[in-house]
């Protein structure tokens, strides 16, 4: 372990290795970087260590395993869960991606793009568009979200209906496993037998294995045309009967399917500039749903969602219905999507829930959760909007009225936290269903997991990383 | 470890968990189960145990973890690398699955399936297929597999190139641990990010950490109607070309596409009774063609087929093309491609290789690979057929005339091999495609891995499995 004398020694080997551009022990240049962007963890950090490639981030590593030095990566620090903000003792590295932004390699006949961790997703979105390629996933910080850290938290998004969550779309991998040596597994090959799947491991294992340090992504052919429908619905059960309809309708033309109660839109409507009741009337719930396609058809997209949406309506699965003409209305019913979790914060305090239950339950989930939770807590109210089509939303219990944020959230907020994550559990769902555990979750993953789950994870963290030293603290307690 | 004293208690102790039709000691009834199928590996146990449902074998595995005694799970015994038999020091419980073998459950709706690890695969066919539905991972062994090995070695098969291998069609699992706790995982989230991926790990990893109990499987419409093309093409550049072609026009009704060379189909001719040439005349290469419909069309499969191949014809991708008119015509078709290892095993010894490379390298892989290594082994002849559309074929190099089999095979035919995979390493492939490592290509898994891969491979099987109790041997060293 780190101690006075070995502890100036590794700053110096750090130096030696990354250059004054790859080492800040400068504590306001590392500041920014000490906070997740939500503003709900405060870390430290011994110095920031910034690697211009895979071989000066592994010989980090080295130095780090010699010495005990623990290592937090970090991508574009848009986190949700704490997981690339260190803890406060202030021993650890904080290993920042940005200098590996290359994107190595665009393969369009194969489908296929190599990307270090570093590459923020909407320059990766543009670098493929290019080329006439799209990578399919996307969300609300791609403009900070980097490759690394979408691989490591499995990152969901707006378009998991068609497409998967990043584990779909990980081809291949390189990383720094934690002694230091490299994984190279970049090369994609369709069948591949040689033991365990190393690949899918380090996906969703939050940088606690080690660090992803390239990965070759999947590529679909660029869209041709979308539409973006909002439909008004009288509940999630309705919902459901519609999403089942336009599964078998449209197939895998149906990329997004996402649910909003109504109170969530006029909060929308209330606090954010700029947007408008897609509607003429309020409607109990609503659904935004995306058709892309990427095929010619001699049909209109207007025309083919125009179809649908007929059909719905007769078949008395509708209340109403608007459907985008252009570009810009698509934009608009999203930004509406978009914008909820801003004007839920507007409002006031809030719990916030990432969770998913199995498709067929999510609707009655919805509903029966939400009742529960405002019966056992008297003034909160609960509000649950998202990826419907993935049997994932994300569960806002809203504080009562005049509640002080920070004593609610850390007492009263706790509680019925815990009461939600059972409601879950029982249903057979996940506590997290995209945002991953970090620190924020671990105790509940302990808390609520079968003791096979923990003891295979805590196993596995101690196998691959004996002394500890990468991301410790999250995920998995040892 | 076990001695003298510990083991007839063991075995008492299995008595009392198992009772008589869970335990036999009998030597002839054993017997059939320690050799491979294909007579390459023997070996010896203690006892048999054949646990009657999950609560069993997890005891059994307590059991078995509190003594040391080593566990080889074996499902149908038709593996193809000595995977499921035991080592001749008889000191290993033999595990068969076979009385767990109930389906659970089939939901149509949700398009999944719940069966437990013994049953088999084409009983799992015949069930979803009364419920209109199909599980469409298919294999030449589906009369003996069993789900638990299917999903144990990452099974591949002839319809991977739409619906991907077994990895793609497991959505969730159950499976006893080493230290006999049971991991639930059956339930199916599209969305779950709660840590390392325990179900992506226990897939394909053998059997060497942990024993998989019961799977969900995905399922998907049944076929409305399919077509068997059999075309003559003038090499695997050709048809790769072809594979293009078709990928980018019939996109996903394109469900199989398998190279073989003449010779191969020569030898099918010669040796296999009831099969006759299904052109007009010998090509240089063959390549079998499914398309498969699960939607309705108003142009029959023929009238699809035919377009493609008219087009193919005429860009000059094809020398000759025969389309199956009937079920028992596509059959045949694929009875041809299915005899090849029959009509080879036939014709004389043979090392067989299971290989894949980067799907656009195939074609040439197959050219040079084959040259090479007739070049530099005189006398024998090398042969590529199967799984082109995937980036797999089976290699065989077949012995000199007259050479003795035993012989050549334990000399050099062991230099063949490594030859073979040293150019397969070469050119960034697998050594192990869809069979698995088991124990015939444990050593040379390690001597052709980076050490990267075998140094996590090893801390992930000491981390869950301490004691080194599961499948002993198999995959990799310790």
């Amino acid at each position: 372990m780190m101690d006075a004398f070995t502890q100036p020694a590794l700053l110096d080997d750090l130096a030696n290795v990354l250059g004054p551009k790859g080492l800040t022990t400068d504590v306001a240049d590392i500041a920014p970087w000490l906070t997740d962007w939500r503003g709900r963890y405060h870390g430290a950090a011994l110095a920031m260590v910034s690697p211009a490639n895979t071989a000066e981030l592994a010989e980090i590593v080295r130095l780090a395993a010699r010495t005990g030095t623990p290592i937090v990566p970090q991508g574009g620090n848009s986190g949700m869960v704490g997981g690339a903000t260190p803890d406060v003792r202030g021993t650890a590295l904080l290993l920042s991606t940005r200098r590996m932004n290359a994107i190595r390699s665009i393969d369009a006949q194969a489908g296929a793009v190599v990307a270090e961790a570093g590459v923020v997703l909407q320059t990766l979105h543009e670098a493929v568009a290019a080329q006439g390629m799209r990578f399919p996933l996307t969300l609300g910080g791609k403009g900070s979200a980097t490759v690394g850290g979408l691989v490591s938290t499995n990152a969901g998004g707006t378009q998991v209906l068609r497409h998967g969550t990043m584990r779909a779309l990980v081809e291949g991998i390189e990383a720094v496993l934690p002694d230091g040596s490299i994984y190279e597994g970049l090369v994609t090959l369709k069948k591949d037998n040689r033991g365990y799947d190393l690949k899918h491991l380090l996906i969703g294992a939050e940088g606690t294995l080690g660090i992803v340090t390239a990965a070759t992504l999947k590529l679909v052919p660029a869209l041709i045309d979308r539409v973006v429908v909002w439909a008004g619905v009288e509940s999630p059960l309705v919902a459901r009967q519609l999403l089942l309809m336009l599964e078998a309708r449209a197939g895998r033309e149906m990329e997004g399917f996402e649910i909003v109660p109504q109170r969530c839109l006029t909060n929308v409507l209330r606090h954010v500039p700029g947007t408008r009741a897609p509607l003429a009337a309020p409607c109990p719930w609503h659904v935004l749903i995306e058709f892309a396609r990427d095929t010619p058809s001699a049909q209109a997209p207007e025309d083919f969602a125009q179809t649908l949406m007929a059909d719905a309506f007769e078949r008395g699965l509708l209340l109403d219905a608007a459907i985008s003409t252009s570009e810009s209305q698509a934009d608009a019913f999203w930004k509406l999507r978009d914008s909820i979790s801003e004007a839920e914060r507007a409002e006031g305090p809030a719990m916030q829930h990432d969770i998913s239950v199995p498709v067929a339950a999510m609707a009655q989930f919805i509903i029966d959760a939400g009742a529960a939770v405002e019966a056992r807590f008297p003034g909160t109210q609960a509000a649950a909007f998202g990826h419907m089509g993935d049997g994932n939303v994300h569960f806002h219990v809203t504080a009562p009225k005049g509640a002080d944020g920070r004593l609610w959230s850390n007492g009263p907020g706790k509680e019925i936290s815990a009461f939600v994550h059972d409601l879950v559990v029982a249903a057979g769902g996940s506590i997290s269903a995209e945002h991953g555990i970090g620190q924020m979750k671990r105790d509940e993953l302990a808390r609520l997991s079968d003791p096979a789950r923990i003891m295979a994870m805590q196993a596995i963290k101690r196998g691959l990383d004996p002394k500890g030293i990468m991301n410790p603290g999250k995920l998995i307690a040892l």
